[in-house]
Parts: structure tokens; sequence; C-alpha cells
């Protein structure tokens, strides 16, 4: 039977070994570079700080099994949305639902705070995920391509910015 | 003489205007679901609301240009980043450098809250914006799918929930 639950400030080093094992099976085992303080920062904040994620844990017989971690993000067409950043359940509590109720969870929350959409993203050679997904109703936005600018090429073009203040 | 500056809440309707400017230039021209109260709501909320996004508007000669909209995210690799949900210049204000201040803007505010990453999509028949993206340092994250779970699809799936709480 799985049980969910909210993640607590207990949990930041249990969510990183999470995180960390989902970043190998997605061949980036380095690609973690963040640790538990800021996972306890940013997730588990002082009263009156900002929370920039929510986590829930599935477990089966008391044992860790897995975590969805989300958070809310803005569509100009659809208003306001869910993005779910990872979803993962370890190899061996596959096949138990495990998965199935993490994001049925995520989706009721979705749900509940009056958004219309949940978006993720997916590795396109991990085939079973795409079938689990599209399996839920979930389409695959294929036009779309992710970009990202970063580190020195993003503090580099930071650094022109006083031309425009 | 570009100049930019963060939209208030007396430029709701005009950031719905931009907004479904660039949903048609997208192709996608029936996609935008919200109106300017959503927006007002979301983007300008009352003391103690939530806030779902920031924008800044680019002016040129007085005239609105272009707007970037913008919000934080979590990366599990790299913790606290910006996404730019939105990024548009109104075609006749196109080649003075109006995108690249508005870019230049958004990257200065993620690197003074201490993002490493500022993420964003683009479609990919869009080469302009795609080698304008990358002549700026920015890379293509090619092996990511972008996935949606919506409206009645999303609300069969919540409706699941209650077998795990």
């Amino acid at each position: 039977m799985t049980t969910i639950r909210a993640a607590t400030s207990d949990d930041a080093v249990l969510i990183l070994t999470l995180v960390r094992e989902l970043a190998e099976y997605e061949r980036e085992p380095d690609a973690v570079k963040i640790g538990a303080a800021e996972l306890t920062r940013d997730g588990f904040p002082e009263p009156g700080g900002d929370r920039y994620f929510e986590c829930l844990i599935a477990e089966e017989e008391g044992e860790p099994a897995g975590i969805a971690l989300f958070f809310p993000v803005y569509s100009t067409w659809r208003g306001r949305s869910l993005h779910l950043e990872d979803l993962f359940v370890r190899p061996r509590f596959r096949g138990r639902g495990v998965g199935k109720a993490l994001l049925t969870k995520v989706a009721s929350v979705a749900v509940d705070r009056g958004c219309a959409v949940l978006y993720w993203h997916v590795l396109d050679w991990n085939e079973p995920a795409v079938g689990f997904y599209r399996s839920l109703g979930a389409t695959t936005l294929d036009a779309w391509r992710r970009m990202r600018l970063a580190d020195e090429a993003l503090a580099a073009l930071a650094a022109q910015s006083e031309a425009f203040l």
C-alpha cells in the first residue's frame, strides 16, 4: 500500500538522495550542484520566507519509495498552473503504482488551487515514462524546445544591463 | 532609445494585448484563455496576496514596443532559477535591440536574485529567435520534451486521488 505525505524539513537529506538517484537515472550523475542546505532553505523556509517548491514523499511499508517535487508557474494562455520538476520512483518500488499515486496527488493539488494545466519535462529516450504519462491523458508539446542561459553566459549578459536602466 | 520599466496594474490590458499578439505570431491566435482580470490578480496582487509573475515593458519614444514576463522556478540540479514565459517585440519595433534589452534586464534580475540559470521555451520553427538566443550564449536542451496534462484529463486524474489519502 502506497502512502503519500508532504515532505518536511527533516526530509531534506532524503530529497537530495532521491534527486541524485534521479539524476543518475537521467545519465547526468554530476548535475546536482545544490545540497541539503539549499533544499531546506528553499523548500522549508522560516516564517515569512519565500517557498520555492513543495515535495510529496511516497512510502511503501514505511520505506521512502519516491518523490514528486513541484511549484507554481504561470501560463499567459491559461493562468495559474503547476510545474512538476521531478517525479521519481526508486527502481525496486516500480510496477506498484507509486508513480501514478504521486502524479494523481499532484493533479489533485493543481485542481484544488484552480490550475487548469500541469506541466513537466521528460527525456525523449525515456519511452516508458512517455507512455505512462500518455496513458493518463498527458500530451507532448512537440514544437517547443527548452532553452537555458546559465552561469558565465548569464552573468555576461546581465553585466550589459546598465545601458538600459 | 529603448527604455525598460516594470509593469504596474495599469498595464494589465496592455500586457494582454501583447500576449495576444504573441499568440498570433506563434500561430495559436485562440490560445489565450485568460483576461485582464486574471493578469491583474496574478501579477499585481493586493498586499499579502501571492504574485505569480513579474513583467517588464520596453518602450520606444513612449510607445509600448515589447514585454518580458517571468517568474521564479526551482531546479533540483541548480536551485533558484528564473523562467521567462514570454519575450515579445512588436514587429514594427524589431531590429533595434529591444529584445536584447529586455532579455538583458531579465538576466540582471536573475543574477541579482542569486539564480544560476534562466530557462525558457522556443518554437522549433522560430529560427530567428533560436539564432538570437544562441548569439547571447543560450543553449537548447534538445533531449527534453515538454508535456502537459490539462482540463478534463487533469480533473479525471485528480478525482482518483482519494485512494491515496
